[in-house]
């Protein structure tokens, strides 16, 4: 087992890294910019190295310092956290030629995921559900024709050089097919002076549900169920749950089974999340794969009673696994607590907390790195703790989740506290029948605003 | 349902109480002494009043002022949490007979659990294994004889007027019978005037390892399993776990039906304790009944996914159980953190907490009403906040809590958190080898203090 790892990143992700190593008696090195010095993961770390100051490409995202840091340290393994390197196949390409493990996928593995193109092709290889489209530009009305019937309706039309919306059509029927082409080539001729077009099957009601597996050095992989990440606001995951209220257990054994084989047919070593689009008939279709620990993983941790940095930790050491697949005994729900202005356009609110009291008791989950007094650094990602609420069903977690933000006091700044209120309020996420165009319509409510 | 529940308490269990309430749509009266104003139960309340001064015999005490404090908001339950009035069968009657429901036990349950005697005779009844002992004093040594063969040694001789240990001999052999008793009775003859003698079973390295039980009001319990609370000073519980590491499958199964057999004799309604010492040859016998919730009920509501208040309050309503036990399914650990100097014999450190840092993440539960910037009250037991670990094994739970109280920030007052830091670096609690006598010999090592 590894004697000592160093975490190379910040926030709440370094301190619940560092506490899961405390808990395996492996001890810990810290690095911090100059904006970091008074950050929680600093000072529960064994050591602690400066690596620049605040700008990540000058220390978060600085090679040379990190490796430096762990030569000094006598480090030997670095966990890259999610973001900044965590996904950078040049970063675990040089840990490996200094002899440091690196807790994550390999360069190739890296490599093989970070490019979607690439990523798809492997994956339609190994006989994922890929969203179906035509191979590159449709040659004429004829070939757009016997693709858009070889994938059935509906089918979306896109401009190859498109952007905006322009020399986009969603066609529902054979019969609209034809003007669609049409209009669409003389829109997308006219806005970008080339009106190739492709085609890709159309995803109704689209949610994101993603899969978390884990493989061993020996190729065997397994799956711990789902996450549904739908409540996005431009790409931002806002809050997740497990289990997805749309699964079903036939779904879910589906998509677990794709999840593992992907993981398997590229031989995946680590904890890693392969992301899909499920459509409003249970078709899902393969979007990404992360090939590192995501945000949201406490969920999954709450509700199968596992430890996934532990988990990371034992496979590089190469421990390997047990091989059986992992269902949800409970219901848990992330809300990522952001500082950031919600009636503001969840504008950035970086600055001093001058008073923080956080819920606690039955159910109830924290992942921190700020405390009172604690001035946030406006160099870095919003994010400033994740609440998570662990109940027997789904109403029992929602219902914990509105009295422990109801608890949460922050001062100083603001927060997404009142966004998540008044989600934990909102018909359409209590009913479970959200998707990805959720966040759409949403309007925040001045009720919901704090009273101090 | 209930519409409305009072909380006749202060402190964390009345926060526990309003917790669960509000999470069952349940609104919550907080009731609070002149001392109590800036607590956290009676900001998270939905209505709060104040029914006297500090001392609990003006206030939480006082069975009036908080009828009062019902009849005016309307509430129509009392919830009497732990200690206070929880077992006053008096407040018991007066509140059926205002129509309000106690969420406890009956008057008459209370009496009859109340008087050790009648709950000795009553369990002894019920087929329940007591403490073996002579009926009532000795009439002379031919009788002693007998009732020591009878129960076989070693048995323990006490005078009946006795105390501070004098009159009192551990016999372990037949031949050392009579000097005993020839002994004690002079001894205790010279001390008090008095020289009756009883016989007691002496208990070989005793355990107290109390069941936890839920009774319906159809005459049902179930039992949620055992928690060790063995490490004691001065008849206060310091820490406790579940399982016990001392437990065996056989000896859980013959344990806890002995508890729902005691329960359901005495058709005992609502959430119970049923407390028991094990001698090393794993024999068992009733210590007594608390016909309320504990402080340590959370470490089981950790391993079996349950919480106790919400089942306390739907058996009140008359919800029937399911009927089967509950097994833990994890290793869970309580540290009581009390405002008290370790290194000082415990002694009570009120005062103005001028920092609070709590620790969080995976396997970590805490419960308080305090927070930074909150006077503790030197009027109140010292209790102010449990710190619960809870992780897939013993060791690992250990492992948790040692990091979680390394992370723990309270400052301004002395704490009990360095005493619990070194216990989980003691090798006999670590071996799970511990009796009640464990802290007799427990001293506190300076390099344990807070470093600040």
């Amino acid at each position: 087992m590894f004697k000592k790892i160093l975490i190379a990143n910040r926030g709440e992700i370094a301190l619940r890294v560092i506490r899961t190593c405390k808990e395996m008696g492996i001890k810990t090195v810290a690095v911090y910019s100059k904006a970091d010095a008074d950050s929680l993961h600093v000072r529960f770390a064994d050591e602690a190295v400066c690596i620049g100051p605040a700008p990540s490409s000058e220390s978060y995202l600085k090679i040379p310092n990190i490796i430096s840091a762990a030569e000094i340290t006598n480090a030997d393994a670095i966990h890259p956290g999610y973001g900044f390197l965590s996904e950078n196949s040049k970063f675990s390409k040089i840990c490996e030629e200094h002899d440091i493990k690196f807790i994550g996928a390999s360069a190739e593995m890296i490599e093989k995921m970070g490019d979607k193109a690439t990523a798809k092709a492997t994956m339609k290889e190994a006989g994922v559900p890929c969203v179906p489209g035509s191979e590159g530009i449709l040659e004429d009305y004829d070939e757009c024709l016997k693709v858009a019937k070889g994938m059935g309706f509906p089918v979306m039309l896109k401009a190859t050089a498109g952007g905006g919306g322009k020399g986009m059509r969603a066609v529902w029927a054979v019969e609209d097919l034809e003007d669609a082409w049409n209009s669409a080539r003389q829109e997308a001729g006219a806005a970008f002076g080339n009106d190739g077009m492709y085609m890709e099957k159309l995803i109704e009601e689209p949610r994101h549900i993603e899969i978390q597996i884990v493989g061993d050095s020996r190729g065997k992989a397994c799956h711990l169920s789902e996450r549904d990440c739908s409540v996005q606001r431009r790409h931002q995951k806002l809050t997740e749950e497990t289990p997805s209220p749309f699964m079903t257990d036939d779904l879910r054994e589906k998509m677990g089974n794709a999840a593992v084989k992907a993981a398997e047919f590229i031989k995946y070593e680590g904890a890693g999340t392969v992301e899909f689009l499920v459509d409003k008939h249970r078709n899902f279709y393969f979007m990404e794969m992360n090939t590192r620990i995501q945000v949201e993983h406490p969920i999954t941790e709450q509700v199968i009673d596992y430890d996934l940095i532990r988990e990371q930790i034992l496979v590089a050491a190469g421990v390997p696994i047990s091989g059986k697949n992992y269902f949800p005994k409970l219901h848990s729900i992330e809300c990522r607590i952001n500082a950031e202005d919600p009636y503001k356009g969840f504008r950035p609110s970086p600055g001093m907390i001058t008073n923080l009291h956080a819920p606690g008791g039955h159910g109830v989950r924290i992942d921190t790195h700020v405390y009172s007094g604690y001035a946030i650094p406006p160099n870095y990602d919003s994010m400033i703790a994740k609440l998570i609420t662990t109940a027997q069903t789904r109403e029992e977690a929602i219902n914990k989740m509105k009295r422990a933000l109801d608890e949460f006091i922050i001062e100083g700044i603001q927060t997404t506290i009142p966004f998540h209120r008044q989600l934990m309020d909102d018909p359409a996420y209590i009913s479970g029948n959200y998707t990805t165009k959720f966040m759409e319509d949403f309007v925040m409510e001045e009720k919901y605003a704090d009273h101090d």
